[in-house]
This record gives structure tokens, C-alpha cells and sequence, in this order.
């Protein structure tokens, strides 16, 4: 088999000319969503694909898709990841993907010419929602349908402009977004970096990812008496506090027992009234737990429920839990594991199979094709932060990876466990 | 002895005239120091005070001294609260006091004539610092030499306005403030809400408090690393709120275990970055921790301070911890202690020795005198909130205790051990 060869010098050029586009600082990145720093990012990478020979496309969304026609119609095999990043985050979460595409697509061209099936790029246009806080996911979503015309109006930036006239103002047509859903994607593979330590800690360099966990994200409200804080003793208090700190500590202590990969994580409080002197009245928190089993993740989530309401019950303290977010684990396609799997090896490339703790476009992706993810070593686990670093070499590594992958699914004959017809492709949780 | 009698009419038309001055709803009450309505309720206390036939003078920081000149030139009997308001407070906290020594002066002038020894009732101008978040115990702290010219500039409103600023505004002159300074009390008493349900569980409407007790806030931070809620594993997470959450059990466990009078409260917390997908970095928290014994108080400081450094080094954190406020218990005066019970034994009121958990003007006066305090009985202890409730009767019997004992300390021949000279008075902590 052909080994596709992707120089480190190729992935650095792009990544590091992206990275100057919204730079902050030496090594952090803000390119918000259709900001002036998201319109130049695009254009690198149509010029970009442009000089590589790739048929470039921007769909109403404002996603970049780049062409490499196969000889056979039928369904596309696709990759890619996000331009958008954090306010401010690093130079890789999202650009390594985007890049990864571009320069796969392109090598495959230069190296294997034409391929047997349709392989595209998509440098797809927001996923952090950094500046459209329930923006999420929006370029995939806007591929896979899950757009309404309402959320046009309804999705506010921090600032307060709805989306759809943002969009308006440089150029797209909020009232075509739906001409944006794709019919035609056979299969989505997404490099990203992994933003948590597993690869490190093990020595590796490159993931394939075998599920996106699943994440609920919950509300958390336990109500008790205020009260002076000098003057009303500890036998009498109903103190919320008491029962956050008591939860707090049984939900991390809980999580860290079950081992890896459940998490738990409470990350905002809020306490009122909120005085220095004054035994407080209420306590809410924020609640994130994600397991990537869909019956270990039910399990959590009952287990945790039943914890706090024993011990708010038990303090005489009042509970509420509301669920905010809810994110079904998402299996990568065996099919596609497997052929990345056999890229890796025929590069030589030691790899570590694992489940991504962070959501991914890819879980959007997974609503209408096979998906599969492989992830590049972190350095620190550090992610959403300038702090973020992967070294070239890891990248590279990953990219190599991908368009090994991509070389295996795209040329040659289709092998009927590697492209899924759309009629027949596995439902998704 | 004489047995002087306040009815509950009197108490309660005084109680409620200076209620309606900057009333909020139906019960609460916002009476800022130096504002319009502060200014309002000042002036209905000198018109009840003249009308009794008191000498009436405003000092040089605001507060308004009643006196009932005594026989016998020397050491002044005084008596007093707190004019000013929580924003908003109730009807009763700080306004009873002011009531009280108002009514008792009048009461005694009337019904035993004019005393052996100079009495005096004082509207304390601020207590609350409510207005000027710094400026807690303003009136008492004045009487006591505890305001510098410092303070008068670098005291600020939540508005920003400088403390000696306010007060020309309203006439008064901030660089007298100097002459509030009394050398010559001989002996302080407060009547005060009790603020908590000790009372009420004991079935008791007054208190006789025999200390109050000693307070700590501190600020503690914990820091740890911050990461992706998804991507990073327990078992390699140095987060923040898992120690917080180990503290505040251990450290409200703790002042429980210990049973009355200990306290301990958290009731700020501030969480950093405050993602709801991202683990800590920093946990930032208030303690408040009380105990009237001296030796009680320091010993649990420590206990709290080895605690919090143990879970923080076991769990690789970091851990800081600042006192911003120490207030010293204060024993109440053993004499006037006495002096008290007699005087509720001759009115045949049933009365609870017990300790006051939360600070009081008092605290600033023992530094020139001896003190006391009576408390009245408050509905589920509450208080600092529009729901703070005692009843007319309740307080009545409080009036009449601290009546009661003003007329055996004031009339007839001084007992050396209830008018303590300036130069023999016992050291306060």
C-alpha cells in the first residue's frame, strides 16, 4: 500500500499563519465567529486550497468545503474541524483539524491524483460558542440540519446581535442556511488535539477515538433558612452549605471511585444572599458529569441524584436539579476505527485507543454519517487557554494519520464495511 | 425598691413612629446613616427627648446624647443603641435600644425624680455599615477615640462618596469628630434584639448577656489547575473545589461537634475561571468563626487553620489564608451583670444568662467602660431582614429590666462594684 507523506514543515506553515490571525498575546488566538479574524482564517484556507487544486465552496452557513472529485459518484468521505476558538484560547483546538484537511486533501492530489470516491475538507465555521454563548456546534449543526429558522433570531453574542444579522453583515444569507444540510456524507473523520493529559501520561502521540462521552449538565439548587451568623447557633441552622460542601465532596469522591472515564466536575457556584456574616439561604451550583456508556452515564446521573437528594433530605434542606444540557456518548464507527487502526500501523505509528471527554463536531456529524475522531498529544492536558501547546511533530503525526486514512477509504475499491450506504448506516444515541 | 413601670403603649407608638421613617414593605425599614430618613428619625428622638424634659446634644460624629443630670457630680450611667439600618433591616435592630434608653430616661425622670448619678441614653448615628461598607460601629467607634482623620477620606458609600463628606453635607462637622470622645462614662448598658432563637427555644423573653462573643473573618484561597471538564481525568486533576468542598464539611462538622457557642460560616464563595465545563483554578471563600472564650477562639483559629493546610497539601493545592477582622470576645461586667438579674428577680422577669453570638456597639464601649447587655426574645431568630419580628410585649419587658437596673445604679448611694472608676475599670480583651 502507497504511504501518503506529509512533511512537518507544510503543517507548521499553515497552522502558524492561522495563528497569527486574531493573535493575542505570544501564543493565544481570538477568531470569534464571523469576526474580522474568522473572515481573513477563511480566506487563508481558500487560497489554500485554491493553489492546491481543490474546488472551493462556501455554503450558506459560512462552513469552507474543499473538492477532491472521485471517479465514482456516491457518497462523500469527509474531514475536517473548526476555524472559530475561544476568547482568547490556543493555536490548535480546532486549527489542527482545519489544517489537517487541507493539506491531506492536497498531498492525496499531488501523491495518489484522482481518488475512487468524492473527498472533501470542511473548515467549519463555529464551535466554541465564544461569541454566541448557545451557538454551539453551529457550523456542523447547520450541516446536519439542526438549525431553525428561530434560531437565527434567537442566538444572541455576548453583546447582543443575533446571529443572523452578524451572518448578514458579511455577506451570507441567513435565510439559506438550510441549503447548507448535507444529504451525501458517507463518512466524517475529525483530528483535534486531545485537551486532556491520557496521551502524555502515556507516551503516545497520536489517539483513535472510539466514542465521544456523553455530558449532562445540570442545575443545581438546595434551598435552606438565612441566618445571622454569630447569633444562630449550628444545631438549629438549615445551611445550604453545609449540604453543597457534603454533595460537592460525594459527587467528586463518586466519580474519582468509579475511575477513568466518568468525570465530575462543578465548575460555578452561587450563594445568597451572599453576605460574609450571614449563614446563606440558597446554594446553586453547576453540575457536568460525562461517561461515554450509555448505561454507566444513566447510572451516574441516577446515582448523583439520588445522593443529593438524600443528603438535602437529611439536612431538611430543599432540592431542585434541572438538566440543561444533554448530550448522548456518540460510538465511533467500528468500520472507520479499524481502517484508521491499519493507516497507523502501516506508518508505524504507535497509538493508544481512548474516548474523548470533550465534545466534538463530530458528535453533530454522527447524526447523519459514520464518524471517527484521532486525537494529537496535548502538552499539560492544557486546552482552551494560550497556554494550549501541542509540539509540530505530534500534529504531524496525526495528520499523517488522517490522510493514511483517507488514502485507504478514498482510492481503491469501496470495502462495504468502510463506506456505509446512507440508508444502512448504524443509528447513533 | 421602687418598682418602675413602661407600658407597652409607649414602647411600642416610639417604635413604631421611628419604623415608618424609611420604611420598606410592609415591616422592613432602610435607614442609612446620614440620610434624609436617618435624619428624620434623629430628630424624632430629640423631640421625644425634649418633650420628656431630657438635655438634648448631637455630638460632633451625629450621635444624639438624652441626659438626666444626677446629684452627685461623676462617672455618667449610659444606655443606647444604633439608629441606622441593614438595607433593608427590620423594625427592631438597633431602633429598641434607641427606644429603650429614651423611654427608661424619661420613665425615671417622671416616676423617681432626679437620679443620685448623671444617666444618659444615646442614638448610636451607625452600627450596620450598610451604607459605608468600612464604616461598622461608626457612633460607638467615635465615642471611643477609634476615628482618624484617616478614616473620614478613606471610609466610602457603595456610591463612593467619602463618609466625611456625607456628614457636612448634612450639617455636621468632620473635623470636630474628635470631641465625641468620652472620658467619663462610668458604666454602659444595651438593650438589643437577640438575633437568633435561643430565646425563643428557651421560652424566655429576655436575656441577660454575659459576653459577646469574639469574631474572625478570614479570606481563604485554594488554588489548584484549571482544565477541561471532559478531557481530564479525575485521578490527575489538582481541582479546587474538591478541597473546598472537604473543607467547608470539616470546618461546619467541626464548630457543630464543638455544640454552643462555637459558630462557623460560609457565606461567600467565588469560583474561578466559573465555567461550567471547566475545572477550577482558584476557590476563594469567607470564613466566620466565633467564640466568646478567648482561649475557646484561638484554639479554634488553629484547629481550622491546620485542618484547611492538611486537606490542601493532601490534595497538592495551595492554600492562603487572611484575617481581615479580629474582634476580641468581651466579657460583660460581673457587677452590672448582677446589678441585672436583681433587677429582673424584682419584676419578677423570667431571663436566660446567655452569650451574644453577633457583635454590638458594646464591644466598642467596653474599651472606655464597663458594659452589659439585655436581649429580647426575636421570632425564629431572625433578623438583618424585613422579617425580623419581637413582640410588643417582649420588647416591653426588655425596656423594663434595663429601666429597672438604671434606677438601682443611678438612684440612691453608689455600690463600688456597679460604678466602676475610670482608673479601677477591669481590662477588657
Amino acid at each position: 500500500m502507497q504511504k501518503i507523506k506529509i512533511e512537518e514543515k507544510a503543517v507548521e506553515d499553515l497552522l502558524m499563519k492561522l495563528a497569527k490571525v486574531g493573535q493575542v498575546g505570544e501564543t493565544g488566538v481570538s477568531r470569534l465567529a464571523y469576526s474580522p479574524e474568522w473572515v481573513e482564517a477563511v480566506e487563508i484556507c481558500r487560497a489554500y486550497g485554491s493553489a492546491a487544486g481543490l474546488e472551493m465552496r462556501q455554503d450558506a452557513v459560512g462552513n469552507l468545503w474543499a473538492r477532491l472529485e472521485g471517479k465514482t459518484p456516491g457518497p462523500v468521505i469527509a474531514t475536517g474541524s473548526h476555524i472559530d476558538s475561544q476568547d482568547p484560547g490556543g493555536r490548535y483546538d480546532g486549527a489542527l483539524g482545519v489544517v489537517a484537511g487541507l493539506i491531506s486533501l492536497a498531498a492525496l492530489k499531488e501523491q495518489a491524483g484522482q481518488p475512487e470516491h468524492t473527498l472533501e475538507a470542511v473548515v467549519l465555521c463555529e464551535e466554541e460558542g465564544s461569541r454566541f454563548p448557545t451557538s454551539g456546534f453551529w457550523g456542523s449543526r447547520g450541516i446536519v440540519g439542526k438549525i431553525t429558522p428561530d434560531d437565527l433570531q434567537t442566538t444572541l453574542s455576548f453583546a447582543g446581535e443575533p446571529i443572523g444579522a452578524v451572518m448578514s453583515g458579511i455577506g451570507l444569507d441567513p435565510t439559506r442556511v438550510a441549503e447548507a444540510v448535507r444529504g451525501d456524507i458517507g463518512a466524517f473523520i475529525e483530528l483535534h488535539i486531545e485537551q486532556g493529559p491520557i496521551l502524555e501520561s502515556a507516551d503516545l502521540p497520536v489517539g483513535l477515538v472510539s466514542a465521544i462521552t456523553g455530558m449532562g449538565q445540570f442545575e443545581i439548587t438546595i434551598d435552606g433558612q438565612d441566618n445571622h451568623a454569630g447569633a444562630f447557633p449550628m444545631d438549629l441552622r438549615r445551611d445550604p452549605m453545609a449540604g453543597f460542601a457534603e454533595i460537592a465532596s460525594s459527587l467528586i469522591d463518586h466519580a474519582h471511585r468509579l475511575g477513568r472515564p466518568a468525570v465530575t466536575t462543578i465548575g460555578q457556584c452561587k450563594i445568597e444572599p451572599g453576605g460574609t456574616a450571614v449563614v446563606p439561604s440558597r446554594v446553586t451550583f453547576s453540575l457536568d458529569a460525562r461517561h461515554p456508556d450509555p448505561e454507566a452515564r444513566r447510572t451516574l446521573y441516577a446515582t448523583q441524584d439520588r445522593l443529593m437528594s438524600e443528603i438535602c433530605a437529611r439536612r431538611g434542606l430543599g432540592y431542585s436539579r434541572k438538566q440543561l444540557i444533554n448530550l448522548e456518548p456518540c460510538q465511533s464507527d467500528a468500520a472507520i476505527l479499524e481502517t484508521m487502526k491499519t493507516a497507523a500501523n502501516h506508518l508505524g505509528t504507535p497509538h493508544l485507543k481512548m474516548v474523548s471527554g470533550a465534545g466534538h463536531d463530530s458528535q453533530q456529524m454522527a447524526l447523519i454519517a459514520p464518524v471517527a475522531m484521532i486525537f494529537a498529544r496535548s502538552a499539560g492536558g492544557r486546552s482552551h487557554t494560550p497556554e494550549e501547546f501541542s509540539t509540530i511533530s505530534d500534529c504531524t503525526v496525526g495528520v499523517n494519520v488522517l490522510a493514511q486514512t483517507l488514502y485507504q477509504m478514498g482510492y481503491g475499491p469501496p470495502a462495504p464495511e468502510t463506506i456505509v450506504q446512507m440508508d444502512q448506516r448504524p443509528v447513533m444515541h
